[in-house]
């Protein structure tokens, strides 16, 4: 384990490796260095959220309650704020939204036969998310395959009913969202609403703004983003606990290195099956390599590293960095997150920068269009790609670093419930079991991207201090290739969890921090958030559960569509170190305050690791007060109310709906074969 | 007509009516003050597109060729500055979509017997609509109308197949999109992709996103945009030149003033039909007024202006002014363009400002949910509203200007045909006629917004020297608000236009420049454009007539949108007095140079009115050159190869269909009375 960091420092480059960063100074302009050398910080009103720019009379900058300050047209800081707030959960869910939508497209290709190589992993999977999207789950596969992927498809362009898959959530919140007239109706449509709302002289109250704002994100959590999750665990396999490793030192000096890098699943998919062909190995063989190494990046890799054990390089902070190793031959990549300056940093090296979806290209970079009909054939392509380059590698200029650390990746939802109560009874009894007796304080989520602009590294300070009060931890995302590459996400660091967490952990033999996928696998975060209401013993719907989020280094849009949708779904959470509608009181007060009232969960902002833990910490101390499960001696208290709350679940008919769950809707074995 | 304006002036305050702004001064603050007072310019990076503000690590301001002052992320100035114009085109698209997605769920309600009230007015039209959306358009009115409303739908949320408007455009023009790859699927799709690819990290090259913003666009002009006045047309009537009034000299003394304001008609229509009910001018009685006066603002103003002649208060510009006069008892508003200073300077006033949309609310205003499955009723309500504000007004506050200006608008492309070839010849070929044989130079339109920032009455200006240079004018939006208050769309303005033009008009008796509506109404440009193709002779596709448009105080990203696809459609467009990728010499080069490669057309800038002019008549000489009808006496070389183009045009198989056009797919009169 790495010391803790002592003091904060200059810039983001203490979230990256030192060293590589030091050999490519003078070289290439990167990141970290940029974010000095631009000479200017980020303008104010921008970041706060009262920069308007969505007329060409602006951009206005605005200054709360300065009447001379509104906008041309008189808009206020709150309607600024809010306006830009909302612009950024469209911006999120559709991006989100258009990443499911591929994969639904994909999806749609192999089970209609338009697709080889790639075929249905997961039956039971795929009866459960035919079941929720109005199907007879009780059909042949094939033919319920096909109306599944029709189905999924619908979901993005219905006019109109809601979403299908809000049908999940627990009954009390989804009355809540129907009295709220929040229910998202198609995905596309939320999105294209809420764009409309926001351009010029349309809404201008900031709560009816940010109250269709939770419409929109929820048809991200509950729709694209879920939809991704479940059609990419039926096509690809559900994550299963895995060991790997994380950090530069995956890279191998021997081997074709290949980073993937972005965030679907399907082409790093494709080469990893590709990648062990024996044809391709030998032509890796054939130009000097012993063969070829897949290496993830950002979500893309946390898709193989949870299904494939594939290890992670890096996360969205190391990709120059990556490159930077001079040991790269191809990155490979699809959409999101792949920074513009990944083809300055390749050119400095032997390294190809290889775009494969047609929606993302990038000046400078190699396009090798993947086809989904043919997924092993375009894999094929970009791996001689990537080996014409291997003898280019001038060996001088390799440096790999040593670091790398072990983890265990793969905790889908479905998992946990094995890995809590075993085979036997696989259910999120236990775990609510042990938040009731207070072994386990509270969930927390720590979420997000991490970014240039943070000064200390927030997600492992938090991580570390959550743990050590017995506060189960579940990452995601970028945030989670962070947590491994210092070690938490392994059982080694059982040691730095508090004593009844610890003895929960010793017992199950799982880390103290659970990987729990990429960014639109935060969808499994609102199934098993879900599955501990149905479970009971803690309430009857999300915001009653000790529970929290945060995004301690947000820098994509996605984060906001994220974090809203949990919010929206009665989970608080805190997010840093600035937030994008600090300049308006009135609209983050709204955030705060009125979506309390609303959703019963909260925006929160925290400015440095110790602000978010005790938030998230009090948070969840408020909500065991409100349950009753507060008090000192919690196994003397577990009172037997309490057991019986547990021996009679308040579940509802869908209750462990799934390929493990022990109800009467569960997958019969026979069904499997089909 | 009022004298042309000499010079520059200091803002936007030459657009409005001065004597009611200088009553106003001291007592609330609008916006051409506001504009002075703000001691800031807008922030020169956001107006020039290279402000980055789609991560949180930003926002970063770029500068082109510096390669310190990159994005963090390494974002270059073509990125960006493509990026934030992709934006726009979304936002923009978005707008006039939802917009059009409003009123076909307004029509679905009228056709399954859900509304009361209103019902099909056009009958032939709505046969038309059906056949280019794939039915059967000779089944019963009824069954029809109810296939049109399902289908309608549809083309928003379609995940598949191309929109199915763009069969409307001429055959070389739909194979020029096949080949680019820019045939727009469904709307929303269109939207959200767009959005997508617009996030952190995702599309990276000015050329793939600028390329995308074009496909986004189509989805507006021939999708959203036309769905909406396609079925606003079908519903509330199909404009036919219609006289009436414009500016504050419409507001009444003596009644209760309602101005409508926004762009949906569907409100300002009911309310048309409530204010004549015997029931409701008794009651306006009852409080000491005459009756009740409605009168439009912005587009929904133009909406009411072209079907039944409401005159029209004010364009955009004018929206805080018309409250200013201490006259008015309500302004009623939809969605769009509304000014969130409007609530400010009504409470100066007895004013009440009605938000009617649940999409659109104002801080300050009532909201009356306007229910179209009850129009009337829920317009009894508003105008309720109002008249009890009547006897609070106050006399000694009231100044309304003497000012107003007769004008004639309503020129949808179906009345084009009327008005130039009469009942018995309807069609574009006396307009092809005259244009080969030089009378008429060429087409040029003059839509878009109009904007506080702008130094001179730039819409008067260029209609002018248009006119004078026997250029047949086209306007909608706040544009033909502002040429109309300066009386060029009236019959009285024949005098400035250029000799054979003149000639032309006097012949037909139409004024000089010709309101074609709202600015979703830019789609009947499309389709008149289209008809000119199909007419023949003057090329086999949009990009080859000699026709430009303008939008030159442009302010919404819908004008944007708008432009693009204009140009995807082969119109070239001239913007200004700035741009938005103004600060990427790359990304703009590539909009003016390489779309002229791709669709025929460019993006253009222009500084001022002479600047706009010059480049516009340039532009229609060169293609008038192009044709070969560019000799100095026209008549004399109008030479037979061009008769017998005439003569034989290349029409598709649709050419005329609709209500008017003498082709064997002419709706016949039996069909009408069904």
């Amino acid at each position: 384990m790495e010391p803790r960091l002592k003091a904060r420092q200059d810039c983001g480059k203490c979230l990256i490796n030192q060293d590589v960063y030091e050999r490519i100074k003078g070289k290439v302009l990167t990141a970290p260095e940029r974010v000095n050398k631009r000479g200017m910080k980020p303008c104010l009103f921008g970041k706060g959220g009262t920069c308007c720019n969505v007329c060409h009379m602006g951009p206005c900058q605005i200054i709360e309650g300065v009447e001379e300050m509104r906008g041309v047209c008189g808009a206020t800081a709150s309607t600024v704020a809010a306006r830009n707030f909302c612009r950024m959960v469209a911006a999120g869910t559709a991006t989100h939204s258009d990443h499911g939508r591929g994969i639904a497209e994909a999806f749609y290709s192999v089970v209609h036969n338009e697709a080889e190589d790639f075929e249905i992993k997961e039956k039971a999977k795929l009866r459960m998310v035919a079941h929720y999207l109005g199907l007879d789950r009780k059909k042949p596969i094939k033919e319920l395959a096909k109306e599944v992927a029709v189905k999924a498809l619908e979901e993005f362009g219905k006019q109109h009913g809601r979403l299908a898959f809000l049908s999940r959530a627990p009954e009390k919140r989804q009355e809540k969202w129907r009295e709220l007239g929040v229910e998202s109706r198609g995905v596309d449509r939320e999105v294209v609403e809420l764009i409309h709302r926001t351009t010029v002289g349309v809404d201008q109250d900031y709560r009816s703004l940010l109250k269709a704002s939770i419409r929109c994100a929820l048809a991200d959590g509950w729709g694209g983003s879920m939809l991704a999750t479940e059609l990419q665990d039926i096509l690809f396999g559900i994550p299963q606990p895995i060991k790997s490793v994380v950090n530069l030192g995956v890279l191998k000096e021997d081997m074709v290195n290949i980073t993937v890098h972005g965030h679907e699943p399907e082409v790093a998919e494709a080469l990893a099956i590709a990648a062990q062909l024996p044809e391709m190995i030998k032509e890796a063989q054939k130009v000097g390599a012993k063969g070829i190494n897949l290496a993830g990046i950002c979500c893309t890799g946390n898709e193989v590293l949870m299904r494939r054990g594939i290890p992670i390089a890096g996360s969205f902070v190391q990709q120059e960095i990556a490159l930077a190793t001079g040991a790269v031959e191809a990155m490979v990549v699809d959409v999101q997150c792949i920074m513009q300056n990944v083809t300055t940093v390749a050119e400095a090296y032997h390294t190809a920068i290889i775009t494969t979806s047609d929606k993302a290209k990038i000046e400078g970079a190699i396009h090798i269009a993947f086809d989904h009909h043919k997924p092993i054939e375009s894999a094929k392509n970009i791996l001689r790609e990537a080996i014409a380059r291997f003898p280019k590698r001038d060996k001088k200029d390799v440096y790999i670093p040593k670091k790398k650390m072990d983890v265990v990746a793969g905790f889908s939802h479905e998992t946990i419930l094995y890995m809590l109560g075993g085979r036997f009874r696989a259910s999120y009894k236990p775990l609510n079991e042990n938040i009731i007796n207070g072994r386990i304080l509270g969930v927390a989520a720590i979420i997000g991207c991490d970014n240039f602009r943070v000064k200390e590294k927030l997600h492992i300070e938090i991580a570390k201090e959550l743990i050590a009060n017995n506060v189960l931890v579940v990452v995601t995302g970028c945030a989670a290739s962070a947590i491994g590459r210092d070690g938490l996400l392994s059982p080694d660091a059982l040691d730095l969890a508090g004593e009844s967490y610890r003895e929960v952990l010793e017992a199950i033999g799982c880390p103290p921090v659970l990987h729990m996928g990429s960014c639109v696998d935060n969808s499994r975060i609102l199934i098993a958030l879900t599955e501990m209401v149905h479970t009971g013993g803690l309430g009857d719907d999300i915001d009653e559960l000790p529970v929290v989020g945060s995004a301690p280094e947000w820098m994509s849009e996605k984060a906001i569509a994220i974090g809203n949708y949990f919010v929206g779904s009665g989970t608080t959470v805190v997010f840093g170190p600035t937030f994008p509608t600090e300049n308006s009181k009135i609209a983050t007060n709204y955030l705060r305050e009125d979506f309390n009232q609303m959703f019963g969960a909260s925006w929160r902002i925290a400015r440095n690791a110790s602000e978010f833990v005790s938030i998230m910490i009090d948070h969840i101390r408020k909500k065991r007060e409100n349950l009753g499960i507060d008090k000192p001696k919690p196994r003397v208290l577990y009172d037997m109310a309490m057991r019986r709350a547990l021996g009679a679940p308040t579940i509802s008919p869908f209750h462990g709906l799934g390929c493990f769950g022990p109800t009467h809707l569960r997958v019969e074995p026979e069904e499997q074969t089909q």
